[in-house]
């Protein structure tokens, strides 16, 4: 007795509009001043810096993850358990960016070992969250779960363009690994790339 | 002057979907690291290991129960006082795993009784979860809310199947008395169990 | 340029449900233990009785406030800007639910004046809610905005036996300041009641 | 391969209704009083009077966010990616209000710099808010996305009066540098004055 399709479908993005809405906003409890005895207002705002920088780029990054998934999922007629399964794991991720931005936010000036595995710590929330898309996408396109289905090489083309970031995060963290605001600012490119990018993840049925 | 029935089900289903995503979501508010004084980040890391293993599991029961939710409430033709009283039941166990969770992980390799107590907390959250989803499909079976009503021995017997959880989260529970780290496993295995298991609910109407 | 009413009145459910959704998860957060230095796991669990007896109640209690809000909103052929408004204030209230049961479980075995003013305080929030909801009903029967409009003095008894909450809790107020065990059981009585009540809020059109 | 107009618009309007819903609650987190040794509970409440006062405000400030959020989408025929992104800017504008909310709280009485500093940061939330509501109507506006478009000069008036709040939020922040209470007034008073509001936010297309 499954489930209607569509019903189902629905939601599976009402849940993940739910919690996308509830990690983006949870992102600002990480943004605090102290009343009194920590130093004046400015003080504490100039040296939070980094708290501010990775606030506005968690929350433009989930935010291009909330359009993605929107994407996604208007490209998918039904929804299985393995594609509720890989949705689950992409959720597991970004719920963990805001705990990932925190200690980036935290240790990213504190230079040596422990802003590394920061910077590692954040890169694994992105990847994560890259690779979890890419499995959504190949099991769509492979269970046949597409409005428009594609042929064989088109479906393999697409995941390997979509799965792009599988492969360009590992080099942001890398950069970071020499630099952290190097890899502030490509985080911030990247994400802005996503925002103006038009290209549609599969190519239009109709020719 | 009742609700159209659709439109009851429709917001019983959006409540217990945002509670569900805010609840999976707060998981995260319990990974945390402190900026200085307390040893390197990767110390605290590893100290903090049990938080780590506790989050994914949580996340992923959560992410389970959510699934189940979804599939026992397409069951349902209409929703009564009596299933919102069992659903708001559900949703209260569910919202304490957040505290379950966090003192697990705290209490995990504290050892002595202390240990021990976290576990059985753990396991109320989970027994009263299991508890209450049975509660929900005994009363549709009875009542008749059923899209496809079943006969007595076919409604009795799904009940019992679905309730399988109410007596093995005991045992899990006891299992955890004596090695917690078996018991994560044995959490994991039946989580893992539950997202790959394809028996529908209910034996479908059509022969 | 007004909304299509229908689209207006589902944006109203969508968002209450969502603030009613975080606001009765967010309860859990009062819920905490303290690794060590605090006395053992039992101890904590002992010494924080209130705050789990309070978690119940609170939970139950916004429970039937969505349950009602349900109820009333089913109700309404279409919602206008007071409407709107009057709802913010019952929102505004429930709110304060997470930080007046925090309050109260703190408070509440302290005795004196702390334990009556942590009484009063959790009362407020519960006449603020009451009277809100009684706003909602009053301008609703009066600006012919139900569905099946009534006549007036059929709409001025339905908001009188509506709004006979505004009048119970001060009263439960009062009692609470003598023994607020015996409040807890009051309210707690009161919540089962609302939610096994079977009374319509306003009499059925059809005779 | 576009998604069909009116799911990408639905979703939009969710996620909006999600992460205001999850603002405005978060505002509670700031109150909160102490258990014991921070004076008597009656100090307390005394002492925080601004927070109290703030979460009222803000309460009210991201309730009519809400209310006009609505009202504008209400507009909108499509959704295209630059409406996405100038939402996410509004959603990060409104994101950051239970941080100024309590920075505000925190400093308000403690004069000099410091007060005048969270006026300030209070005061960008709103700037931010009422500029990212200016950009989305002059796009919806100058790219056709309404369901009735206008002429250039009435679009052109429709978004100087909308975009109001982009010069008096300014002056309330210098009035603010000079009296605080006469600032929170003054917030007040426009927040009333927009829940009020009956103009439409463009002329009807019908004469």
């Amino acid at each position: 007795m499954p489930l209607t399709e569509s019903g189902r479908k629905g939601r599976l993005e009402a849940f993940s509009d739910g919690v996308l809405a509830v990690a983006i906003t949870l992102l600002v409890l990480d943004l605090h001043v102290y009343p009194e005895g920590h130093g004046s207002l400015a003080q504490q705002l100039v040296q939070e810096w980094p708290s501010f920088a990775a606030y506005v780029l968690s929350f433009f990054i989930i935010g291009v993850i909330w359009v993605n998934h929107h994407a996604l999922l208007a490209l998918a007629a039904r929804v299985d358990r393995v594609l509720m399964f890989d949705n689950l794991l992409l959720l597991l991720f970004v719920t963990t960016i805001p705990f990932t931005t925190s200690t980036l936010a935290s240790f990213l000036t504190a230079g040596g070992t422990d802003a590394r595995l920061a910077v590692v710590l954040y890169g694994l929330s992105m990847e994560g969250m890259a690779v979890s898309f890419t499995l959504m996408l190949r099991h769509m396109v492979r269970r046949g779960l597409l409005i428009h289905p594609v042929d064989r090489p088109t479906g393999r083309r697409a995941v390997r363009r979509f799965g792009l970031g599988t492969v360009v995060y590992p080099v942001v963290v890398l950069v970071g690994l020499v630099s952290p605001p190097v890899m502030l600012l490509l985080y911030a490119a990247l994400t802005g790339f996503y925002i103006t990018e038009q290209t549609p993840i599969l190519p239009s049925a109709e020719p």
